[in-house]
């Protein structure tokens, strides 16, 4: 059996239009598949609204107790339920769930040194047998990077963290691609020019790229994280193409030789 | 195989040292059971902080789309999401869910004549199967009183009928127990004397009861719908009792003779 864990982020979820099509579209995919969510602007906006302070400290978002009872509210919650929603309007039964939910997603609180970014949790391991269970019951899993630790403490996540989290432990069940979508139409030599997306890349190919100065910026991270994880599990390919091209082909498959 | 479905009110809900008490009762519950919370007054608060008015008709409220939005929030998200954490805390692995996940409780929104409560449903079927996966696979669902429609419109919920739905639909599966956890010890002759409650109903002696007066007021539904479902399911029971007294055998027993 294939399992795509496909990976949305701010930009669709902030664009409920955007959200309308990528969901239609990820409803249609055949096989088993697990839809990871980012937060988006909702929490940010409804702290706002509740006079809860956003700390910041190096550009990073520190979460205090106030400020995850937001992000439970908002991303376990109402954008959760409402991906659960719009799903099964499309004919795609789903299920929402956070990382609590059958310790499907195990965090650990972050050290406060060298920064206390206070409630944020780091991904150590995922329930399979919980995810095992959903998909067979032809249920597809809606999980927010909201998780918790193995005291039951709810934690902010990142959600690509999350995502490669639950990919890496699937892929000892299920032939299984990890699909992160994002605003471009993948790895690109020039990032403003889209005739310059790579469409495939291996290892060797990547390592070359980024060291003969092709891949730059914000993708090395994106690219070198997608090698270790080919490289290192039985996941078969990472993909990174944009949520307007989840129905189709277009995108860099990130896989071995 | 035997299953107990729980379902505690505002009355625990509202109460963080009696909620916590409650928790590591339930956790020691052996066998399978599901617990279905209602709101208390969570939402209430919220919506007043956003400024969202609370439109009530004939002393009951009605949602509109804002109030369901922050019923989502609180309900499926943040308590859903607080009570897992705690009873993961328990040593009690559980998911949280509301209706629409996996389709496991649908309702049908409530005709707008005579009056329009708006965003509320009446619950029309469960999801057994889903369920059984949860329970099969160790773990506890929890389950609030949010649901769906069968295109996957969210609705307000009453949560006595959430359980009612549930242990009926799952006593086809299991041998099933209802129990309804509220502020008082059981159905007393005198609501105010803890000594006149009476241990042990059958259908005839609580129509007699009825009858001649001994039960009263607010009581009489409760009684009346616990009947109506041990003698067309095969509940075994319906248990009326106080959360303080989960772990305990104390409370009112209603069953066939």
């Amino acid at each position: 059996m294939t399992l795509q864990v496909i990976k949305i982020g701010g930009n669709v979820i902030d664009d409920s239009e955007a959200l309308s099509t990528f969901l239609k579209s990820f409803a249609a995919i055949p096989g088993y598949k697990i839809l990871v969510h980012g937060g988006g602007k909702l929490a940010t906006r409804m702290a706002e609204k509740l006079g809860v302070e956003t700390q910041m400290i190096d550009g990073r978002r520190v979460t205090n107790p106030e400020m995850l009872d937001v992000a439970v509210m908002m991303y376990a919650g109402l954008l959760n339920k409402r991906i659960v929603g719009m799903l099964q309007k499309s004919g795609c039964d789903s299920a929402g769930v956070c990382g609590a939910d059958g310790h499907c997603v195990t965090s650990v609180k972050r050290s406060p040194e060298p920064i206390d970014y206070g409630q944020v949790g780091d991904v150590i391991g995922i329930n399979t047998r919980f995810f095992i269970s959903l998909l067979e019951c032809g249920v597809t899993p809606v999980v927010c990077a909201i998780t918790a630790d193995l005291t039951g403490q709810l934690l902010n996540t990142n959600a690509d963290s999350v995502a490669s989290a639950i990919a890496k432990g699937m892929s000892y069940v299920y032939e299984t691609s990890l699909v992160y979508c994002f605003e471009k139409s993948g790895v690109m030599g020039n990032i403003d020019d889209e005739s310059t997306m790579i469409q495939r890349l291996t290892p060797s190919l990547s390592h070359d790229l980024i060291e003969n100065g092709t891949i730059q910026g914000g993708m090395i991270p994106k690219v070198t994280n997608a090698v270790e994880i080919i490289t290192k599990t039985p996941v078969k390919n990472v993909i990174i193409k944009s949520s307007k091209n989840l129905a189709t082909d277009f995108g860099t498959v990130i896989e071995n030789d």
